[in-house]
């Protein structure tokens, strides 16, 4: 029997499995777990891979993780992956400071879903990328650094949903994954087995 | 039969497996091992203790780890753990430019020796700690971060060994640590059970 496989996201927070079900709950079944796996150091592709892996030999099936990397050009791409150590430390203004002795203020974000399909299995990475600057607050402060990443004139912050799932570096990444999903590489078996 | 244990020195580095025997070399006998342990992010003492884990995971017995943090004031603590990569990254005029717009230049050093006596024990750390400033490059370039790490006037890489040696961030690790083998808790006996 083919039946339509489920997947476990893995995050604690609800925004995140809001806008990931919205976007794949048609072609796939989204449970999510908000298990703490600890995150490595490394290229944003490394820590990617080895949290889902970590998260499915945890719970021991099919497991989607998401990383959010933010990389100043002016600092060769960090923070990057470190990009929330360095937010909840700084703040929007230390962010902005950091940069303000280098002339380009460049940034870019990086998403990068992982999907496992169970423990041992290599997993596959879906990533998206979009480019900006960095600028002192605009908008909403409530989320993240999306105050302080102008793209295309607005920050993520002063941007709708809609304007912001045009460009953005998650909708981006997401429309891969769903891209994959909808050729149908995650059908599983009635044992779990991938076909 | 009691008898001195072996300590497998976690490192690839050279000049710091010689640095530990130096010191460590009359109290117990230092193997050294440069198996791959891949660091998480967290907090210095969190990379320190999961770090010294998974190496006594890998190679089943007891094992030291080292890890150095070089925390700037003006950034709240980071890059801390983090530095290799900026420093990898930026060099030491990016790490000092990404200074030049915060009035506080001071830094402090931080050296956690972790030791894990075998799979599933608990660390024990033993930190040292240095306070300096940052500063243009002064001194043989040859040594990480020494040439811009100031501390009483001159920097690391200015200093002598001797005069290195008292300062040192590294160097009051491992008088903590000398001191705690020298106390005897690391004494095994022939089966390798700490006694």
């Amino acid at each position: 029997m083919i039946t339509t496989a489920k997947l476990n996201f893995i995050t604690g927070n609800k925004n995140k499995l809001a806008e990931v079900r919205a976007i794949l709950g048609n072609v796939v079944e989204i449970d999510s777990q908000a298990i703490e796996v600890p995150e490595i150091q490394g290229s944003i592709e490394d820590i990617a891979k080895e949290k889902a892996r970590r998260a499915a030999e945890e719970i021991g099936g099919p497991v989607l993780t998401e990383d959010t990397a933010l990389g100043f050009r002016a600092l060769k791409g960090l923070p990057g992956a470190y990009i929330k150590h360095f937010l909840s430390a700084l703040g929007h203004d230390g962010l902005n400071k950091m940069l303000d002795s280098f002339e380009d203020r460049s940034a870019e974000a990086v998403c990068t879903f992982a999907f496992c399909c169970g423990p041992g299995e290599e997993p596959i990475l879906f990533q998206g990328r979009t480019e900006g600057i960095i600028v002192r607050p605009r908008g909403p402060l409530n989320f993240g650094w999306d105050p302080i990443f102008e793209h295309n004139g607005m920050t993520y912050a002063e941007m709708d949903k809609e304007e912001k799932n045009r460009v953005s570096h998650r909708y981006k990444a997401l429309a891969k994954l769903k891209q994959w999903l909808e050729e149908g590489h995650l059908y599983l078996d009635s044992a779990g087995t991938r076909t």
